[in-house]
């Protein structure tokens, strides 16, 4: 018996160029990860999360985050389940005493055994932390490969203006799942009745696809890597025709201009989706569906907006309290939550990536799978784990 | 890593003349099954139902009941879990608009995508769908394998004048333990403290072996495939000794003649009972135990009786409510449906086909595993609920 | 398809010199394990237990104890899910009649079937079972390979003078991270907050590792094999260190000598562990970690004290119930056990035992692991179950 691999590899060897995002399951190993908003985070506390699949503990020391593995080297228990901190800079294992250093991972100790020759000469796992706009980033990958934080965001994240407030969820489906959902110009349909639509002009087609030129690969050597696709660029769908007959119409308005609800969206590596001029005109939608594990994905929900004044981001958080988190970030991605985890049985076998029926307007989607599998910077595998 | 095979081939392996039974772990192909009674299902509108592992929408139009593949061709999502049913031949996919034909289940349109290629040219699988004796029949196979209804229901089952009433319950057990159990003439064992014994006369050995001629192989070409067994042809066995001392006895009735409870039981394809002369003189039980996937059957009990007259059929449904439903088909058989669960472990890995350990009464088992080897019209495999 | 292997081989081909022990995820074979307190089994009571795997019946019939598979030869149902005893030495299956007698596991008759050629011919599995010291003892294995149960107890447990008293609870870990868990001299750690130390006075170091001649190694042909540790040639660590500070300091008494809470600690085959001196000077614990599958094991807690008269049994019976019970079978085990059952997820595939990091002291527990390898009798396998 060897291990079960995490994709069939009948799949994988099915697909032609974009093996490496369907063998990307657990996600993209060596990339920036948005875990835990900063101000959940105080000074001296402990936080455990899970990302692509593996556990780990967060602590602040001095304003600063780090990260280290939630697993003692001895005999493998959560260090978490019961954290002995005799020093801020360390964490005991309640087993035996074994002892770490959150910023280097280093085992100092072990209390009971204090000449063992292992003291100075093991490390448990720690990886990069890096804290902007209001979010802990972890880079969960190999020392030597760590990029610019930059290359691992939507351009316009980092703009020094722009204020980022939102929310996290964990969702049951897959990652790729909610990149999919995310950036499908199509599956508008099941936004009909979402309430955001009474606190703006809402323009809502059921449905709109690319004209040639709408899609754009962003592969710059020292930037994000990503997909756009501009909604301008879209023939809108205002009616729905079953037999000849309109059976269901998007709401239009005389007001707003273009073809959606958005000006366009962006798909970018490792796994974040950029909604411009949404939830509405002047704001930017991104959220990030960061892996947990093979079936489960933290929904990272945020919106920004360009503030120059005190009052500008008083009266944005006002705005994003009273309107856009309960009727955008909760309403109408609760819909699209639902989707994915409605959807993740199909593909919770890997056989949903060969048996699925793509039709014309998905070529978007595949655009954003090959992009993944030529850029993403390592594959997270089973072993990754142990 | 290829799919783990439904069956483990080791104990495959090890059967000689009934290996197909043994495959056919979530049933056979190319049958017809019951899924719901008539009147449940009324006018516009939709069920859904599983079926040798398949989930199933049932809608009926016009009368006319079909039975459409739960699953979006697209994204592979239920079309049931939110029904968009704008007219009232079709069903749309909630998430991207494909719109599917119940007749046919032709792609007839993807709302937000209305010159689609794929318009036209893709179905969603469809099964055919009859009704008779009150039930909704389902044929759970490829359309080339179609046969006649009256192949797959024990004889006199369709005849004229027999009304039919029942229930259905979900079984936590294979559907061959629940068939096997059944046509088990020794199982009249666990009956002992029924109470239906006080609403009739009742002949009710502690159990009654074949004697030679009593079974009978029907392979008749045009007919159903089944073996029968003819209590009269039996040795009935009224009390149980142990170490010579008599200490378990069957009730026996002065009054009625014959050495069971029934005059003779049959099993057919693809896996329906005929007990008669039960649950009383002048009525037949007819109950089919179909595969819902390898674990679980749907238990559909009926009772028929021939009805001549409006006041006959009035007498019979009145009396089914206060005598055969409470006492025969929920009393009686409740204590069939633990038995079949409790049996559920040791044959779940499939090895309990081979470590069982059969007595010269289960030769009539076994002519029905062979039987159902040699008649099986094919044997749903994982790979069909791709 | 062959079954999945109970144990990684993988795993099993990275160890060197203790493969047996990886192996024995359900247990050594052919071994005496303690299931029950006599007090527990009435004259003429049934009790279902479960061993290595195995399901078992075990019945009073006399004053002596039976055990016999819980599985029926015909149809592999559990007889103990509608116990039918028509006599008291035997046990008739529910469902078809097949009856057994308890102390051969002979079938002596199929009630409906009297003259089946299967009676007389056929048995169900029988363990040889033994009564010591309150505790029911049964031999998991083959009828050719029973030994003497002395060969399978700690040195001393079967005293004369001695009185044992206890407890048994179902954990959920292998039963091998209980055996290491309990002779680890450095687990006392987890200990330093016990409630347990009011009651006496204690000496309790934050660890203690062996001087060279503190393990030995017992394994003579005719008695038990086991693994000592003595605790007076050990280094006692009374302060933990980190960063050149104090930062924890185990209860140190001027009145105690002596390095740890015991005097020293012993495992032996099957899995069992003898604490000297413990809970208390004059008391020794007796603990057992029996296999109840690959994932569980009951814990069979004994204390033992020599008692010569009516008068020191009742009052070490008191003091039991009022302090060694509570405070040290509750209270400090319960830590031991908690420790256990977090550890079990590193270790649940197989893969804990070479990802693990073991440090100097933890060369006993090695020990323990080569031992139980030469001398396990029999390894438990998925096969053994069928």
């Amino acid at each position: 018996m060897n291990e079960e691999p995490l994709v069939n590899p009948d799949v994988v060897n099915m697909i032609s160029d974009w093996k490496g995002y369907v063998e990307a399951k657990m996600g993209f190993r060596n990339h920036w990860y948005p875990v835990r908003f900063s101000k959940e985070l105080d000074e001296g506390q402990l936080e455990v999360v899970e990302l692509l699949g593996e556990r780990l503990i967060l602590k602040r020391i001095e304003g600063k985050t780090y990260a280290m593995r939630d697993r003692c080297l001895h005999r493998g228990v959560p260090l978490s389940r019961k954290p002995d901190c005799y020093t801020k800079d360390t964490i005991t294992c309640w087993y035996h005493g074994y002892t770490y250093r959150f910023q280097t991972g280093e085992l100092v100790n072990i209390l009971a055994v204090p000449d063992s020759r292992l003291i100075g000469r093991r490390k448990i796992v720690t990886y990069p932390v890096q804290e902007a706009k209001g979010l802990i980033f972890v880079f969960l990958g190999d020392e030597d490969q760590v990029h610019d934080l930059k290359k691992d965001v939507p351009p316009g994240f980092l703009d020094d203006n722009l204020m980022v407030l939102g929310k996290h969820r964990i969702v049951n489906s897959n990652w790729r799942l909610g990149a999919e959902n995310g950036f499908d110009a199509l599956h508008i349909f099941i936004h009909k009745d979402t309430t955001l639509r009474h606190y703006r002009t809402f323009n809502f087609p059921i449905g709109h696809t690319p004209l040639p030129g709408a899609v754009e690969v962003i592969e710059d050597e020292d930037g994000p890597k990503g997909v756009t696709d501009d909604f301008a660029q879209h023939t809108p769908v205002w009616d729905g025709v079953i037999d000849g007959e309109v059976v269901v119409s998007g709401p239009r308005s005389t007001q707003v201009k273009g073809t959606s609800a958005s000006v366009g969206t962006s798909i970018w590596l490792p796994g974040v989706l950029k909604v411009e001029s949404f939830p509405t005109v002047g704001m930017t939608q991104f959220e990030w569906y960061v892996p947990l594990d093979g079936e489960r994905h933290l929904y990272v929900q945020t919106i920004g907006k360009p503030c120059d004044s005190e009052q500008e981001r008083i009266d944005f958080a006002n705005e994003f309290e009273a309107i856009w988190k309960p009727h955008g970030l909760d309403g109408f991605n609760g819909d699209d939550i639902w989707a994915r985890e409605v959807t993740e049985p199909f593909y919770a076998d890997d056989f949903g990536w060969v048996d699925e029926m793509l039709c014309e307007p998905d070529e978007t989607i595949l655009q954003w799978r090959r992009l993944a599998s030529r850029h993403g910077r390592g594959i997270q595998q089973k072993t990754d784990l142990r």
